[in-house]
């Protein structure tokens, strides 16, 4: 939903509660999706909050908390009756009420469960005890699976009088043992003619994961074989839950959030809701551990203070050859994490593709250059100067597209997430190395120019 | 797949092709996926390219074509007959095809569209009319659609008989004139008993997009409503095609991949493979709209020559303000460009958002401020550099805040897609801003200075 759309909402929505017989509420509600609703709420006061979800039929609600970021939402479960909560939480997807569930404190937690029917309580006991981030942890314990001595017809009474929910599109076979050892999609099911053993028609080559394989690799899988959904079993085989595509598009999301975060040394998960202290805390740790790169960069140019004393017109220069060279630097540092996160650079590939980024900084360093030494000489009047300039230009470049190559490429074979802000490190690299050329030429021909 | 794993497979390969034999070479292509082996082939000469592909059964082939980069795609399909070609493409899924057949020159498509079956060639040309990126390039024209006066058992004959593949979840509801009326999942219509008009147990409430959309459209709508398809109409609500749940988690990660490009100011598309002639042009054009921001810090140091002439020192501290005022601005604007891209932040909570982000900058400008000012006091021994300094550095964390969320802000309510490097402009503002609060400061206090 655009800004402006959000806006447009929360304003319907203030109008309406301000009426004292809000008319015109529930229907407003029902029409509006859950995840347009919960950036709304978010905006209003917490009682106003607590009404508007009590409008809301229980199922909605329940989208509604599920929608909304952990802060909101806590303080709302917080101003809500346990009781109330319980019963959200009973009419949600055993998934998405986990997810809910352990956001609360612990003690919460399990009061809001204790008041929970014991199935769907202890189905959520179970999700939680899976790493947020594992297929355990996205998975719902709901599905269809039938015996695979069963007929199609038998199955296809199986799937008539089984409770789930329309989304399913596979039915997974199982042994006498509870062991996944097939899977027939709904389609190949309805084909196939009822006499036939489910057995007969099924897949056997089915693609399962177990409870606790990384999320990421999860998606990869759904993304490589285009499934509609994976099965995810125990060490023994045993069917435990299924993770459909629409919780994999979350996680993709989630993850593309992370690198783009990473990439900025913030926190994977930080959002705009957080608290300012917990932000501060995390963004502050980063900057930290940037600083010492910082005064490495200062420690290179402290080399050079009498030169700098003696031609202080170096100083003006030393922005445009860090710039330029940090900037090319984060190119080829950018196309190349995501490159290997893509899988495209593989070790057959990458002396290829180091030479070829070699090559595009060494004609972009003569490109920018040409161009900054030519301004420098008109502006201070110095072939010279401008000689240095577009010198330590080239330098950079190359410098910038050997560690911004480089740098990714080890770290992946050190088996250390080349997305962890390494950008700082090109851009140490390039700081460093662009004072290094352009105050060290400088030095050199001191006598010239002055 | 691992670097590693790829790396071990073009091995393997390399030993069966130098076998006179081949023996063994059926069996390792058939066990492979093809986006496995089409990076591999990637490392192959041309020759060996060509002898694997044709080793390959077409549909296999076809998945391979449509798994490469489009360099090596061109290079093989020039080293194929156009007949080969045209029998490979007849197999493919209509929109992979039309996918492969763009990439293609005009000439040389239209050629091998031409010797293939009259009905698949119209279909991709059909499909090659829409742009690249909406709706209608990325939709399959295949689908299961039955007239709303059907009973659920003639749907389920009409389903039966119907050539399309099993990935097929949602039967489509038309009326008489084509038009789309309604959807029903595969499992309702299972459940429903035969004699049921298929009109009682439509949902009339489908989700649909214009051939128009732009795909990102697309993603966003399937991510909200948890589709596992969407259905594709013409402006006349005509029927046209589907867009699967798989097509979309393409363009997540094509989406996701932009963003991360346009950040570092790379385009969109550029992958590793590209020809360096291409990436230099695309590259090059950004680092000269770069070149101006680098000149205005440049520019701004260049108003205190003269205090770095008489303070030479100064020059050495310059990377640390600007340097660490950076990498805050960066932090804060990739957090609000993420917050942006997600929704969540809305006209509403600007405000909110700010006040926060100022006060993060503020709490890390006095934590970092701190810390570099007590360093700089150490190392050069004068304590009025380290209180200039750490002011200095509080100054332009505080800056970096604010030009951190409200430039993207800015560019959003202007329209303009804000993570268009403006992460660069970001950097612009936080090193003149340094250099100004640092050297301004430095000139005000040089006689304490000297």
């Amino acid at each position: 939903m655009e800004i402006e759309e959000t806006a447009r909402l929360l304003e319907e929505l203030r109008r309406l509660l301000a009426d004292e017989a809000r008319e015109g509420l529930p229907e407003l509600l029902a029409g509006t999706h859950p995840a347009d609703l919960a950036p709304a709420l978010r905006e209003l006061p917490l009682a106003d909050q607590v009404t508007l979800l009590r409008f809301l039929p229980r199922e909605q609600a329940g989208a509604v908390l599920y929608e909304m970021d952990d802060q909101t939402r806590l303080t709302l479960v917080e101003a809500l009756d346990q009781g109330e909560v319980s019963q959200i939480l009973d009419r949600m997807p055993p998934d998405e009420a986990a997810d809910v569930v352990e956001t609360l404190p612990d003690e919460q937690a399990s009061r809001i469960l204790d008041l929970m029917p014991s199935r769907e309580s202890s189905e959520i006991q179970d999700l939680l005890q899976y790493g947020e981030s594992t297929a355990g942890g996205i998975m719902t314990p709901e599905f269809v699976a039938v015996h695979e001595d069963m007929t199609v017809g038998q199955a296809l009474d199986h799937l008539r009088k089984s409770a789930t929910a329309e989304g399913i599109f596979y039915v997974y076979v199982v042994d006498d043992h509870d062991h996944l050892v097939g899977v027939v999609p709904l389609r190949r099911l309805i084909t196939a003619d009822p006499a036939t053993p489910v057995h007969a028609i099924r897949r056997t080559d089915v693609i399962s994961v177990s409870a606790e394989t990384d999320q990421e690799e999860v998606a990869q899988l759904v993304t490589k074989h285009n499934l509609m959904a994976v099965p995810v079993v125990s060490r023994e085989n045993r069917l435990l839950g299924t993770i459909t595509v629409d919780d994999v598009i979350d996680v993709i999301h989630e993850e593309a959030t992370e690198d783009i975060h990473k990439l900025a040394g913030v926190a994977g998960d930080e959002t705009i809701f957080d608290p300012a202290g917990k932000a501060v805390r995390r963004r502050l740790f980063w900057l930290f551990v940037n600083l010492p790169t910082a005064i490495l960069a200062s420690l290179v140019v402290g080399l050079f203070e009498p030169s700098i004393q003696a031609v202080a017109m170096l100083a003006v220069f030393m922005p445009i050859v860090a710039g330029m060279g940090g900037n090319a630097g984060i190119q080829t540092f950018t196309v190349i994490v995501r490159a290997i996160a893509l899988g495209d650079l593989t070790l057959a590939n990458t002396r290829k593709v180091l030479l070829r980024e070699a090559l595009i900084g060494l004609v972009n360093g003569i490109g920018t250059g040409l161009v900054a030494g030519l301004i420098a000489y008109l502006w201070k009047g110095s072939p010279l100067l401008g000689l240095i300039l577009g010198l330590a230009m080239i330098t950079n470049m190359l410098v910038a597209a050997l560690a911004g190559t480089l740098i990714p490429v080890a770290l992946k074979r050190l088996r250390v997430d080349p997305a962890v802000a390494t950008g700082v490190i090109v851009t140490t690299f390039t700081d460093c190395s662009g004072f290094l050329s352009f105050l060290g030429l400088a030095t050199l021909l001191l006598r010239f120019l002055q």
